[in-house]
C-alpha cells in the first residue's frame, strides 16, 4: 500500500474530488429501510438496515465518486451493533478500492491517543497476535490537546501508508469562538495549521501533496482561500458543501490547487438524503445527486 | 434523578473526592484474565474478560470512592465488543450506585455533537421508541469546535440531570501547545473556562456548585490553583495524579474549595494496576492503593 496522500491524489485524478459522506440518520432513510420486526431485538436490525442502506449508497455513487467519509457520531448512536456496522462498512468499501475515511474527530493525551491510533490503524495486540479494529485509510482528529497528543496518531499513520485530517477551521457558524482567536497576530487554526504542515513535510510524495491534511470547512471562503494559499501541499477535507450552504464556484475558486488537486469536497446530506423517506425514486434521486456534486465540483 | 453537581457533591462528601478511572490495558491485566481459549473468537473474549476484570476492580475500591471513569479508547481497542462491554459496566456501575463519567472527548459541528450528545445521555429514538446507549452521568468534551458545538452536549445533559466536563487545561506535557498562547491578554484555556463558566452558572445547586465542568490536569499547579480561585463554583475533574506526577498534597493545595468539595481526582494505572500481571496478590495491591489515595487526597 503506497502513501496515503499519493493513493488520494490518484482517486481524485480519476474520479474527481466528491467525497460521500455517509450520516446515516435513521429517520431520512427510505421507508423499505425503516420497517422493523417487533419480535426481535431492534438496534441489531437498525444496524443492520443502516448498513445495507449505505451499500447502496456506494454502488450508487461509485461512478463519480471513490472516497468515502464515514461520521461515527451516527454508527455510535446505534450502540454497539452501529459501531459494528461501521466497521464492517469501512472493511467492504476498502474491499472495493474506495478510499475510507473515519470520522471520528478522536483526540486524548498521548497514551490514551495511541490507543485511539492503534484501534484506527494498526489494530489491537492481544497476546501477539494483532486484530484489525476499524481499519479506515484515514482519521480525523482534534488539536485541542497539542502537539504531543497528535503524535500517536501521525506515527499509526505513517507506519501503514494511512492518513490523518486535524481540524483547523471547522464548518460550524460558531467556529470561530476560539479557532479565530487572536495570538501573537495570527488566529489559533493558524498556529495549528502550522503544526499540521510541521508533520506534512516530510510526507509530501511525488503528487506534491503529503499525508497529513485539514479540516477546513467551506463555509468560511475567506479563510479557505488564505489557508489554500499559505499551505499548497497540504490536502484539504473541505465540509460544508451543499446542505451546508457552500457553493462549488466559491470551493473551486478558494480551494484547489492549480492542477486541480489539495482538495476534497464532503457531501453528507445533500449527497444521501435529496429524498423524501417515502420518494420511491429515492435511488435515482442519490445518483442526479451524485453526479451533479461531480459536475459541479469539476467545474 | 437531582442534578449532576448535587449528586456528585453528596458523593464526594459520602466518599471522598477519588475517580477511579478505568483504562483496561490487556496487557496489563492479572495472568488470571489473560488466558484465552484458542477455539473461540478472540476479541469477544477479551471483551468480556475485560469487563469481568473491570467489575472486580468496582468492588475492591467501593470502600474507597463512588465516582468511576470509563476511558472509551481503551474499549474501543477491543472493537464492538469492547464497547459492548462499556456499555455493561456503565449500566452495572450506575446500579450499584456509583457515578459514572464516559471519558470520550467527544466534539463536532452542531447538528453531529447532538448524535453523540443523545449516545451519551438520552438514547437514540428509533420509530417512537427511545433506547439507551451509552447512559452515563457524565460525558468529558473537546472545546475546539466552539460553543455552539458544545450547545448540544449541554442541552442533553440538562434534561436528564447530566454532567458535562469540557476539556481546559489537559494533563499531557504538551497541553500547553495552543492551550497556553495568549490572545487578548489570556491564555486560550482561560476563554474557553469563561465559556464553561457562563453554561455552567445558571446550573449551580444548594452545594455551590453546577452542572457544567472543567478538565484541568494536577500536573499544572500554577494553572490550578489561578482556575480555582477564578471560577469557584465549576467543578474540576483532575487527571495527572498519581502515574502522572502531581501529589495529593499539590492538588489539595491548589484545586479544592476550602469546604473541601468542587474537585474530584482520576487515578488509573497507579489505582487499577499497582501490581505485575503476574503478582497474585493483585487484588489486595488495588485496595491498598485505593485507600491509599483516598487517605492521600483527603489529607
Amino acid at each position: 500500500m503506497g502513501q496515503f496522500g499519493e493513493r488520494l491524489a490518484e482517486v481524485v485524478k480519476r474520479k474527481g474530488p466528491l467525497c460521500v459522506g455517509l450520516d446515516p440518520r435513521w429517520e431520512s432513510l427510505p421507508d423499505c429501510y425503516r420497517r422493523l420486526d417487533p419480535e426481535f431485538p431492534w438496534l441489531p436490525q437498525v444496524a443492520e438496515h443502516v448498513r445495507r442502506f449505505c451499500v447502496h449508497v456506494l454502488e450508487l455513487t461509485s461512478p463519480y465518486s471513490g472516497i468515502v467519509k464515514l461520521q461515527a457520531a451516527f454508527f455510535e448512536l446505534f450502540g454497539p451493533p452501529g459501531l459494528a456496522a461501521m466497521q464492517q462498512l469501512i472493511h467492504h468499501a476498502r474491499e472495493l478500492g474506495w478510499l475510507t475515511i473515519l470520522d471520528a474527530k478522536r483526540g486524548d493525551v498521548p497514551s490514551t491517543a495511541a490507543a485511539y491510533a492503534q484501534a484506527a490503524f494498526t489494530g489491537c495486540s492481544i497476546n501477539g497476535q494483532i486484530f484489525p479494529i476499524w481499519n479506515a485509510d484515514a482519521l480525523t482528529v482534534n488539536p485541542y490537546l497539542g502537539d504531543d497528543a497528535l503524535t500517536p496518531f501521525i506515527e499509526a499513520a505513517s507506519t501503514q501508508g494511512r492518513g490523518v485530517f486535524v481540524l483547523v477551521r471547522t464548518s460550524n457558524p460558531g467556529a470561530g469562538c476560539f479557532q479565530d482567536l487572536c495570538c501573537d497576530g495570527k488566529p489559533l487554526y493558524v498556529h495549528v495549521a502550522k503544526v499540521v504542515e510541521r508533520w506534512n513535510e516530510p510526507t509530501v510524495g511525488p503528487s506534491g501533496l503529503g499525508d497529513i491534511g485539514a479540516v477546513v470547512g467551506a463555509t468560511h471562503p475567506r479563510e479557505l482561500a488564505e489557508l489554500r494559499r499559505t499551505f499548497p501541499r497540504m490536502w484539504f477535507l473541505v465540509p460544508g458543501y451543499g446542505a451546508q450552504g457552500a457553493t462549488a464556484v466559491e470551493i473551486r475558486q478558494t480551494a484547489f490547487r492549480t492542477d486541480g488537486l489539495g482538495v476534497i469536497v464532503n457531501s453528507s446530506r445533500s449527497l444521501v438524503f435529496p429524498f423524501h423517506p417515502d420518494d420511491p425514486n429515492w435511488e435515482q434521486a442519490i445518483q442526479s445527486a451524485a453526479l451533479h456534486a461531480r459536475n459541479d465540483l469539476i467545474g
